[in-house]
């Protein structure tokens, strides 16, 4: 892509909907954008970028990578992305759509490139939207000494609002993470036996998931009657139970479940139990579709939940999922994060995704768990691998 | 390890050198530190700990991971760790040495934990140490408003300073991680040639990496005689160089470093320039040893330099590594940074490792470059993965 000539720019050129982004910041009372996280930068820049340099660690010197991209609201052509030195490779490769982009080494310095631009936007009192659970405390600060009339407000709830509705390449991707990560979970089930230990399980996942492509991110693994989710040096043995709860990105989106496992055959205490579990997240899928109110599937869920032999102990949960683990849609008023915005009365619309987790910490069997990746289409819905969700036998391909 | 019933606690217990620290924090005038990146809270919690749900990602709901970490200028036993919710199956396995863990969902709720425990340190001022280019500036925001009193400081120096010295344990994770990246390295260049592609190249340095138990940070890769080191689309030919410079980390150690390679045979002008490379390489080495003066490294190298045949192209570089790709010690007081402390007149002191980087982006031959870790021992230096260093035929195994 080359810088255009006019400073007229197609919004269809851009590789998200700069009409709907110009709406949530409006409503945000937002007039400029700054942008700072990789998963925001990613979207925003689109073709999956992320600064292959930094796409792990940030830390650098005296200071660290901190990208920013600067969009002004209703002009798409004024937008500025600040990146590292080394992002001049990408520009030279035609990463950017964007007409200008700079260069900055510190936290500091980068800020220091973004002020100069927005002091062009003219004298009046700018509203800017920044990602204030991460954004450095040294580049607000400078933002504000620099900028006093400037209001600083969180950019997040826009931001993630305008992620919720994936595209149907973004759902390929989703499902592409989704079945690697049920894949490689089958792939280790059957090849560990007893004696593995957990650290060994979460190794092997981890190389299984690489294998396939995907960026590996974590392997929550409990064995046995244990409740704890740390990988460690607790080794399975004959009879137990165990589950893998992982997550693995495929060009950055989420592929995030859970599957259970035995090394043996289950009793039958065991089969009702993850059949119940199954009832649960079954009936969440149930009313969902585009224009089903977000509420409904905790309602569904709850009416199985109340028919569970051990429904105190156990934890229902559903929420948007995409770049980040949990995100818009978010279904529920409350949860473990206080929430300050709820999606729970609107209605549903085809392309989210949800992640939807039915959990149950057994006082004496063990953890026990489903969680599944269901998008939302026109009709209904369409899971995202869903294969292996009874109780898989472990250690037959040892 | 469990928690010490007694306030007292024995500073040999601590996988850090509390004293050291003490008189680094003294020094900076700060009286609490509140650590808070992945590779302080490693080196300050000990046992190559990241928790490992968050060892890659930090955004979560509508929030982030912070991992706070509060240590009281002289009162180890004071030691407060603040993670995930998730953490408390890790303090369950005995990882955390601190008698005070507790657990906190988004930026805001760790730093509301931490201010609680900093009003038990009295109503006297207090300056605060920070990472103030990572702690968000949400977070920071609600510690001044919650301690008006408060005077908040940077801590980044103060705890480069206390890494800067590994311990021979470090010393072994520094040399794995090297040894392995340049044998990740040899194995790509034999089993690749003409038509592979740079992004080829840099996806099978990753798995070459991981297979060696290293986690792949990043490949910068040049070929032919472009000086464009992003991985792309473009194909080796025969009779091309080709650059390969990564980094990855084995428990959070990088190693990183850069060998050159040719598909066929180098001419004697590129004999030539590898050479004169090598001869600034080794001309930085010749100084290094405990007791040598910082500054005495780029003074070697630039004697060697001036003997050099495109000099003035030549980009020359030495800087401390460890957990972070770049810190202590600092060899210049100018470079791509900006640096607010050197440590040029300064000793070197044994156990200190080095990055020392030769680059000549060659105006018609291409990207040659050399870069090499050195630790600093009692009498002299010892190089890291120190293979391979010359012209390197590839393809020779395809």
């Amino acid at each position: 892509m080359n810088a255009p000539t006019s400073p007229q720019m197609a919004t269809s050129a851009l590789p998200f909907n700069a009409g709907h982004l110009d709406e949530l910041l409006a409503r945000a009372g937002i007039d400029v954008l700054i942008a700072s996280t990789r998963h925001n930068i990613q979207y925003l820049v689109g073709g999956d970028y992320r600064f292959f340099f930094f796409e792990r660690f940030d830390a650098n010197g005296i200071s660290r990578y901190l990208p920013l991209l600067i969009y002004v609201r209703g002009k798409p052509e004024a937008t500025v992305y600040i990146g590292n030195g080394m992002e001049a490779y990408e520009k030279e490769n035609g990463r950017f759509w964007m007409p200008t982009v700079e260069y900055a080494g510190t936290s500091l310095a980068a800020m220091t490139a973004a002020v100069a631009h927005l002091r062009h936007l003219g004298p009046e009192t700018l509203r800017i939207g920044v990602e204030r659970a991460f954004l450095p405390a040294d580049a607000e600060e400078l933002l504000r000494r620099e900028m006093p009339r400037t209001e600083i407000r969180d950019a997040l709830l826009p931001l993630e609002r305008l992620r919720a509705v994936k595209t149907p390449r973004e759902l390929d991707l989703l499902r592409a993470a989704s079945e690697k990560v049920v894949r490689s979970m089958l792939a280790v089930i059957e090849s560990h036996g007893p004696g593995t230990s957990k650290f060994e399980l979460a190794e092997a996942l981890r190389r299984e998931e690489i294998d396939r492509g995907l960026t590996f991110e974590y392997c929550l693994v409990t064995a046995g009657t244990s409740l704890n989710r740390a990988p460690s040096p607790q080794r399975l043995n004959e009879g137990d139970i165990f589950s893998l709860d992982s997550g693995g990105n495929y060009r950055g989106y989420i592929g995030d479940l859970c599957r259970m496992a035995i090394l043996g055959e289950p009793d039958s205490e065991l089969v009702d139990l993850l059949g119940a579990i199954e009832e649960v997240q079954q009936a969440a899928r149930r009313p969902i579709r585009a224009g089903a109110i977000g509420r409904e599937i905790y309602a569904s869920a709850g009416e199985a939940l109340r028919r569970f032999p051990q429904a105190h102990r156990v934890e229902f949960v559903a929420h948007g999922m995409g770049l980040v683990t949990h995100e818009a849609p978010r279904l529920t008023d409350t949860g473990p994060i206080p929430y300050p915005a709820t999606d729970a009365d609107e209605p549903l619309q085809a392309g989210m995704v949800l992640s939807i987790e039915t959990t149950l910490p057994h006082a004496t069997r063990g953890f026990i768990k489903l969680e599944d990746t269901v998008a939302v289409t026109k009709d209904g819905w369409e899971a995202f691998g869903d294969d292996g969700r009874g109780w898989n036998r472990a250690g037959t391909a040892v």
